[in-house]
């Protein structure tokens, strides 16, 4: 018995693996499709953003399933109901690259000077995607910590973008101003993927220590 | 024991209403506040943001005392699985309202005249939010699929405020940037809200008919 539990919980890092690998992917395919002007690229984002959802839905069943059909106690309780919780934030990840993308499609896009640095912004979210992944896998509370922690940085970023299109683009004449709104509303999205890293990251170290911590995004 | 349990239940009822409650009362707020150029109830807002947090807390501490020790199965299990995730979505509305409430605080904005419409846009997630919590308390799907149906209302709304944005400054001269990009966040934090209350709907759902369905925001 314990032992086809442990299984599904095997299967269920797995799973939690392939899907931060879906979104890791698709982050580097927005910003890449961005800086290219690529919709053929954006459209992929697209299409993993349903199979993160489906995986979303395969997560949450067998956590469910596991909650009524072995009636888990103590750490393995604490890990089903993290990565119950933890998929939803990784669906929405999914979701934010989705509507980077569809701007790209749709608005013709071309940010290749890359004035807003979002291109910086995009590895530092994957790489907390990555951390908050593998923080999970191995249980890992000091990697969650360091995503944690990184988040700051991504504030910033954000702010910084914001402040360089009102530089760029304030009180001047003849604003290309679907432009402008474009670029902020993708630096949001970036924004939004490294909140939601972070609450991943929270229902690790929960999932670890048995207490949640800090503020939630 | 069964005894305790329903008490137990009922409490988590309670404080998700009173969950509710806060939120709604923090989007008036915040298009009161943005409406009059009020900091002061933008203020109201920041502190609402604190205590719905601290009873998120509160009710995940609940759901995961409730599966650990009293193991529940079947209904009682999907009811707590279900408020465990919808208490994600109730604390981020009261983040988004917070993110719109600081914009007040620090732009000394004035949207007066109300240009987006966002005020009909408040009303409109106002109504989907009270819906979704009381889906919940009364365990009505009807109800919860009607909030669902409502979110194209919301979407829609707010890519009428993006147009209206173009529409406004695109191609003039010396535009206010800093206003144009308060303004549009503010919208994408209505509209966010509204995604959430459609996640709330989908797990409300959920605990009634032991089915996901759709698509997750």
């Amino acid at each position: 018995m314990r032992n086809r539990f442990d299984n599904e919980l095997q299967t269920l890092d797995e799973t939690m693996r392939e899907m931060g690998e879906l979104c890791e992917s698709s982050i580097s395919l927005c910003i890449e499709a961005l800086m290219d002007g690529n919709p053929k690229k954006a459209q992929e984002v697209v299409a993993k953003a349903v199979t993160i959802s489906r995986k979303e839905r395969e997560v949450e069943n067998m956590c469910l399933k596991l909650l009524m059909e072995q009636q888990p106690v103590a750490t393995d309780l604490r890990v089903i109901s993290a990565a119950l919780k933890m998929v939803s934030d990784l669906e929405r990840i999914g979701d934010q690259s989705n509507d980077i993308a569809e701007i790209v499609i749709t608005e013709n896009l071309s940010a290749a000077n890359d004035i807003l640095n979002l291109r910086r912004m995009a590895d530092v979210v994957n790489d907390m995607v990555t951390s908050s992944i593998e923080a999970f896998v191995n249980r890992d509370a000091q990697l969650a910590r360091h995503v944690i922690a990184r988040d700051d940085e991504v504030d910033e970023a954000f702010n910084d973008a914001k402040q360089k299109l009102i530089e760029v683009f304030g009180g001047k004449n003849n604003v290309n101003m679907e432009y402008a709104l474009n670029l902020l509303m993708i630096a949001k999205y970036f924004e939004r993927i490294g909140d939601h890293t972070v609450n991943i990251a929270q229902w690790v170290l929960f999932a670890i220590t048995g207490v949640r911590e800090g503020n939630t995004n």
